[in-house]
C-alpha cells in the first residue's frame, strides 16, 4: 500500500533536508521520492546523504523533475502540505485524515502524490491548484514553521498507522483520473468558457483556480470527465452547427 | 494541558539534536524540556541553538540534571520511549495511546514525563525501571532507527492532536447551497444541454443521474453554483449573442 504514495519536495533549498527527508521515509516504509528543481542538489549530495544515515538506497533511487507537474502527472490523488490558513477555501484534513484518505486510493492501486514546498515559503497558489486537499499539521499558532523534514516525518508517521491500522477489504473504488488528464479537461473548460463569451482573457485567472477547486473535488472518473468535455464541445460547436439568419434577430 | 507534559532527553550525545528537539516541542506547544547529563552541551550549545531556530526560548529555559531520577522526581506519571521490543513484558502503548494517557493525567493536573534515550542505544532497563508505561513508535522493521528529534515530533505531534480533540471540532464549515438551490441548477444544466444540443428527451435522464452525482459530490458553495449557472446561461446566449452570416459558412 505505501509504495503507492509518492513524496514530492519542490524547490528544497537545503540537501540536508532532502537527507533527512529521505530517513525519515524509510524508517515508516515509504519509497518513492521526487524531488522537483532542487537547489544545491546534487552538486552538495554529500550533505544529504551524510543526514540520510542508513538510507542512502533511498535517496540514491530519488527522481528529480523540472516540474511539479511532471511530479504528479500520473497521480490520482494529490495532498499538498500546508502552514499557513489560506484565505481561499481549500478542502482542508489532518494528518490523519489525510492518511486515510492516501491509503484507501493507495489500497485500490491508485497512485497519490503528497506535496512539501520551500522551507521558508511553502507552496505557491498555482502549486496548490494542482491539489485536491490541503494537509495542515496543527502547531503552535506562534511558532507553526515546521522543518519540512519533520513535516514528512509526521505525515509518514501517520500513513505507518493507517497502513498497520488497514485491515479486510475497503469499499467499492471507483476509477479516477489523473493529474495529466485534468489538465487537459481545465484547459478545454477555459477555452470553452473564451469561446462561448463567458470570460476574456483579463477575468479569467481567478475564476479558472475556483472552478479548478470545485472540480478536484468532484474527484471525477474518466467517463464523468468525457461527459463534460462532450457538453463543452457542444457549446463551442452549437453556433457552428446552428447558424441563425441575422434578419431574425 | 500541554504545559503538565514534561520531555525528558536522556544522555544526548548530539547537541545539534537537542535543538531540533526544542524546535519540535515549540512546535507542538511543548515547553517543558528537561536534560539528563547530555554530551557537549551547554560546551557546544552554538550547534544546539543553531538547530532550534525560533525555539531559543525554549532551549534557554530548558533545565540540566545529573541523574534521571531529578529529571522525573515530581511526575505522576513516565512513560520512556522504545525501538526495541524487550524481552521483559512491559505494557506497551502507541504514541496515539501515550497521548491519551498523557492528556488524561496532564488534564487531572498531574505531572507527566516522557523520555527519550541515548541516540545509539536508547534508554537502559534501570532507566525503563522508572516508567510506567513503554511507548513504542511503529517503524520499518528493517530500518527503525528513528533519529530522536524525529521521535520527539511524532509523540509531540500526537500530543498536539489529542490537546485539539479535547478543545472539540474546531473545522471551519463552508457555506454550502441547499437541496433546493441544487435542483434548480440541476433543471438549469438540463435546459443547457438540451439547448446546445448535446442531448435530446430520450438520451439525458441517465445523463443527468450521472452529472447530480458528480455535482452532490462536489458539495458547492453559493458562489460556485453561480459561476456555474453564468457558464450555462452563456452556452445557451452564445448563438444568439453571436449571429453568423451563413454566407460565412
Amino acid at each position: 500500500m505505501l509504495s503507492r504514495i509518492r513524496i514530492v519536495l519542490v524547490n528544497t533549498s537545503h540537501p540536508g533536508n532532502i537527507g533527512a527527508v529521505a530517513r525519515a521515509m524509510k524508517n515508516m516504509c515509504l519509497h518513492d521520492l521526487v524531488l522537483v528543481d532542487p537547489l544545491r542538489y546534487p552538486e552538495e549530495a554529500d550533505v544529504a546523504f551524510s543526514r540520510a544515515s542508513g538510507a542512502h538506497d533511498l535517496l540514491s533511487s530519488s527522481r528529480k523533475v523540472e516540474t511539479l507537474a511532471e511530479a504528479v502527472e500520473d497521480c490520482h490523488l494529490v495532498i499538498g502540505t500546508s502552514a499557513r490558513q489560506r484565505t481561499v477555501r481549500w478542502p482542508v484534513v489532518d494528518p490523519r485524515e489525510c492518511a486515510s484518505l492516501a491509503s484507501e486510493r493507495a489500497a485500490a492501486d491508485q497512485q497519490v502524490a503528497i506535496l512539501f514546498g520551500r522551507e521558508r515559503s511553502g507552496l505557491t497558489n498555482d502549486e496548490l491548484a494542482l491539489c485536491h486537499y490541503l494537509v495542515q499539521i496543527p502547531t503552535n499558532p506562534e511558532y507553526s514553521s515546521l522543518n519540512v523534514a519533520m513535516a514528512v516525518q509526521v505525515i509518514a508517521y501517520e500513513l505507518m498507522m493507517a497502513s498497520l491500522a488497514e485491515q479486510g477489504p475497503t469499499a467499492e473504488q471507483r476509477d479516477m483520473i489523473t493529474a495529466g488528464q485534468f489538465e487537459g479537461f481545465v484547459r478545454h473548460l477555459e477555452e470553452t468558457m473564451g469561446v462561448i463569451g463567458f470570460t476574456d482573457e483579463r477575468s479569467s485567472d481567478k475564476l479558472v483556480r475556483r472552478l479548478r477547486r470545485l472540480f478536484l473535488r468532484a474527484e471525477m472518473d474518466p467517463d464523468e470527465m468525457n461527459i463534460l468535455r462532450g457538453i463543452f464541445k457542444a457549446s463551442q460547436e452549437h453556433r457552428v452547427r446552428t447558424p441563425r439568419n441575422p434578419g431574425n434577430d
